[in-house]
């Protein structure tokens, strides 16, 4: 584990085979979480192959192991997504977060089409620590939510939209020109990414060594 | 004046003395309002030559003649800018709309980051017609304005932001992809073409023979 | 319904068994119109499943329950089709103005490169409120048409061409880019955004609560 | 002069002084016609300093010597402007080709926002043997133009035009993309380049050696 | 036929089934020559239930109906392919020039790489009236065989090349940037633009009747 | 003070006179931090003659009232900066985190082509809580920095670069990709954005109401 | 062998019985080196079924024949591939430069974030005539590379990355704008380019002929 | 010098006092070469008003100090620029490779729009261990370099050229999809680092320790 956080495995790029053999070689350091990120199905077969035990959100297109993410500790990390489309990449953003370590709550369906719904979390955004907000087409929630709390937010532009959205260009471009500050933007459908800096940002006082 | 609405002369590529030339040509029919749009302090000085009692907003870039607006028919449109930085382009969508013959009403600094600015105007949003929304940078407050109202919104990107707002591309792409439906784009500073969509949106039943 | 429309189901993102457990939630509010958008073959079959009397375009790849629109009111929206690949679009323009309450009218095949063809449809467009004009390519139509109309056009750009095309971006940009007043621009291939724009123009004076 | 036309000289990124010595260079060859395009106030003080009796257009920042163009041959040239912001473009483009021997014709101010003024050209353009199309904003001229006539279009994109424009970037994609056949487009404020080409399609039969 | 020019049916984005609705209509219109672009496997199938003599160019995704093309007339077109990879761009433009009725040729294989290969066919290069030089990657050669001729170039860019070639975007600019004049660009793969341009150029003297 | 931090006044689209009496009513609040960001030679004499013992970095373009930063509270912030042309945006963000109360530090010419210059600065790097990295050109720092902690990095991209820089554009996408987890990316030449965000990542632990 | 170097056939755009041709008429010219690149299954049987003695490197897509690469010399080429993802690339270009006679070595998973893996490997890149990096994402890698090392380093961009990637641009962008001099940068994932650039940068001092 | 090579100062976002201390501490040190690169006038009075003797190019914007270059060793490295405006930047390229210690020779005007021109240079080509081709525009040179020669060729695109060039942008895609193998890409306009890759690509064969 790279600096004390979990060894990732991105599977996009590899084959079955050659992410089994990765699998194969992690059984022997239960001290290390691992998480296999961008999974497809055949990716998860060849894990569970492996690591019959291992923890497999199939949504999030995540598996961890060992399955048991460590106790909670540090702030609470709030994920936010603003429509049921970016409900994938929001999971794997909040189970990222998790496996590192942090309790985390996950919200859904509060565009900013509809205030009121984003407004009515307010209680549970006051109390994080750290939010992050998945969102396509417009990539306007994250301006609505730091306008809202002191703390972070975690930008994650996600592929969802028409045309001119250009797979999450607009969202993205939307996201660094946030006008509220406090607004940290991640690569595009990068959940993982998100996840982990959400995780690092909310971990407790004494952050480790690296 | 095509259609029945106001003949616009586009200043800004011109000389002075072309514009003048427009001026003198002008002068001889008060029937048709004209405006000269995106005109700088020298396009000024030579329209004002030849029409010394043209209406001026400088800060508009925008000169009027008659002086006189029609008087005031159909429906409210109520322009709304985010930021001061968006008010040039919102004062200029504003007075196109009042010199096509409707009423106006004029709000400022009510970007996202502070929502409780926004909804302070619910009330004015709900008067309205048609509710143009000037904003660079994220782009994000006409999907917000357009969650709140019933009528249609035009959406008018402002050049305004740092680096990545890309000279108000952020700001298009993201009105492009607003995720309430209701939203009329125009192009990048385009308060003249915010503005006469505006009135033509807010006009009164019988629109009259083109 | 949100804002007194009706709500809308984008289906793209979302598998058939979410669409269909959507759908058997709809079945109890027959009060609210519910449309389904980009709604392939396996969509379809999942709303009719649930919905068997749902009306089903399927070029325009939308669903509506219940199967009957409201009765018309308001101005007449006319939509204009540049070319055939510009049909499917330009139909889930006319669909959603039509279950959002407006008389429809739909042409077909009146490209810019033979003039005579849209001229000859001088009539309809003039007993519009709004003309919705659907088309690819170099995106010219909409200029030509806002030159013919005093009313609001909106502008839809789809991405029907060559190479150059870049899926759209080209009549977007041309549409943005228009050279008459009177010009609203959507996202490509936006038909429903097109059409729930069109018949917001064209709503009846009283505009109704949002 | 290569291939048996004029010599240009780009005069954008040379001095005053490299522009004088190639003027002085060209007085020894009166026999070769030199154009020098986009020549600033200096640039023309430079050439008129060597060349006194060079004939020169100010507008379209163009010079040429020996003064007297070549008597007409082959086909009619016609060029066509859309706006007034479009003319310096279309004037260069017009006198390169009357450089190259060709009869040339201007037309100006008849963009598509008003489609009589095009259709009142008809016959003038309907003698040309190509008809070159100048056009800023959504470049939807040279499509219409195209409808027009059986002969070859050559659409010059120009930079004019609000902040989607892009410098004529629109405008070239729409030409790129016109639904008409038969045009062919040049580079963005490249009248040059248009006339060149326009002079090469009109050529008397025999084209000549190269 | 428009113009006096080919109909031509872009099959791309339509079904066999509204291919074949409109190849019957054709049946009865022998005195026009009607070409079916971009018509893969399934169109060309269609085409031929109804139209079981048409003449078809698999490799150009072509058909042609009636198959006999008209008499040649007109300069001579060359068509030049930089790289076996252009072919069926290359061949899509020299049918459509041959079905306009001009007389073609076709060379292959003559990439700015080894030069000799396009300096060896000078001799056909000088006696065409127009070259259509179709090319993808870096879109040199339309610049070295401007070079070359006195005549027209019309420069056919084509989505051939590694990643930074942006599916022919890097050979649609260094095209629109020519070093040498005389060169006419058209749309990236479109080999019916391009052919229709060049029999255009090619015209015998009296081009008609539009 | 919205969210108990500083108001920021952002000079660049202002009028001096704008910026003054914007200055002017902050003297009645001295409760509250006022920072003016892009604030030129104009834009601070403007504020100086409100303001006359406002703190003013001319370097960062910086000015901030009360002169007297906040006692510093939270963890330590260290502003990288790549290379001297990058310190104007380091130096903004630095000063901004200062102002929102933090304690931080500043390394400068540390760039990745030669890697002991940052190496060297381990010992500092690994006391921070958060660390801003601002590099322009191939923007590689932020993935070697967020290498060698455990904290989260703030990728700051500037518009220092030659021609395919495209203005921080590279920067910013190197930095959105880095390949080590834990980067929170800015706009482009936004110190403030990144100073802010970086204040809030090492807040104390009680982050205060917002 | 065009310049005394391998003939390649670019297998992309080819059918297999295209390439299988081509086979068949290489069998008869043992002494020049064919490499068959971008062969997929089909293509390699293809080869195969004419060169069963073919060398074939199923992961770089790529084969070779005559079996047996030239005895190395020149300069060494030392091949580094930032991550797992960019072995295919890195191999390709491995091999190229093999059968172009040098000799080779490749190192595998020494990307930026963690610096004491490539810090590893610091003598046997001191040892290269030329080193080629292929890295995805943000590209860092040859900055780092080119600090460490005095001779030329080949930037080779894969297209491995999340959205913001856009398919190799991030990585193109950031290896023109690398930070340290000596960068040479070929086409997004052109392995085959960068391998033989490689070789002819430590070719043996004689070039040879051309 | 870091890696043995001289100590480049980038002028362009530097005061001429930040530049004048630079050239005062490198006084003591002339051992070391070092360029001022992006040199404006009063950048070079800067520097002169230090080191009196420096050496100055004023059309490449460059000084060099001691004046006099090392003795030349190693392969000659032949400069061509395409036209005379890619002379400045190409003037840069030359003199950083003779500061570098490499025998230098410079070509101008050979675009490919004259073949003739490039292939009567074709002996010296051959003499060169490496080429550096500037160009602008198409950017279509180094891949007809490429074609003539079996070393490597550094392609440096310029900002030269109307609209479509997009300063640069459309020769560096050119360059990057040179048909011809063995091109090397540098960044737009960056004579100094295309001049230090050909120095280090020819450099005596044992090429020192870095
Ligand atoms: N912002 C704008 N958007 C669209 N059309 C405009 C705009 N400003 C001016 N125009 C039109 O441009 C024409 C003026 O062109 P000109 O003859 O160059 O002054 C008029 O027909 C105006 O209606
Ligand atoms: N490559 C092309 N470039 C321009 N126009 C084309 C092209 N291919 C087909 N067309 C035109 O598109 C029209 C066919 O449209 P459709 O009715 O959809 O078949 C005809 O008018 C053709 O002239
Ligand atoms: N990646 C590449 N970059 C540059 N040239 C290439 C590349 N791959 C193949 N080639 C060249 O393309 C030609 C093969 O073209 P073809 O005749 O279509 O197989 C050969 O001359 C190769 O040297
Ligand atoms: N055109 C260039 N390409 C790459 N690196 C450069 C270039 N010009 C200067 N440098 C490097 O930039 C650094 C100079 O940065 P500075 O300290 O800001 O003067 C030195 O390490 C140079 O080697
Ligand atoms: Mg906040
Ligand atoms: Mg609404
Ligand atoms: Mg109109
Ligand atoms: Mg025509
Ligand atoms: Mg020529
Ligand atoms: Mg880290
Ligand atoms: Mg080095
Ligand atoms: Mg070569």
């Amino acid at each position: 584990a790279r600096r004390g956080y979990p060894e990732a495995v991105y599977c996009e790029g590899k084959t079955p085979g050659q992410v089994a053999a990765i699998a194969a070689a992690v059984r022997d350091r239960p001290d290390v979480v691992t998480l296999f990120t961008r999974a497809g199905p055949e990716h998860a077969t060849a894990v569970l192959g492996e690591l019959p035990d291992a923890w497999h959100d199939a949504d999030a297109a995540l598996l961890a192991w060992p399955p048991q993410p460590p106790p909670p500790t540090g702030g609470l990390v709030v994920v936010v997504a603003a429509g049921t489309s970016d409900l994938p990449v929001a999971r794997e953003a909040m189970q990222t977060a998790r496996y590192l370590g942090r309790p985390t709550e996950l919200v859904v369906d509060v565009g900013v089409a509809g205030l009121h719904r984003i407004l009515a979390q307010l209680g549970l955004l006051r109390r994080a620590r750290v939010v992050v907000v998945a969102a396509g087409m417009d990539g306007a929630l994250p301006s609505v939510v730091a306008g809202l709390v002191a703390v972070p937010v975690v930008a994650l532009p996600t592929s969802v939209g028409y045309g001119a959205a250009f797979d999450g260009l607009a969202a993205l471009l939307a996201m660094l020109n946030a006008c509220a500050p406090g607004v940290a933007v991640v690569n595009i459908d990068n959940g993982y990414g998100a996840g982990h800096l959400a995780a690092q940002i909310a971990a407790p006082p004494p952050a480790g060594d690296v």
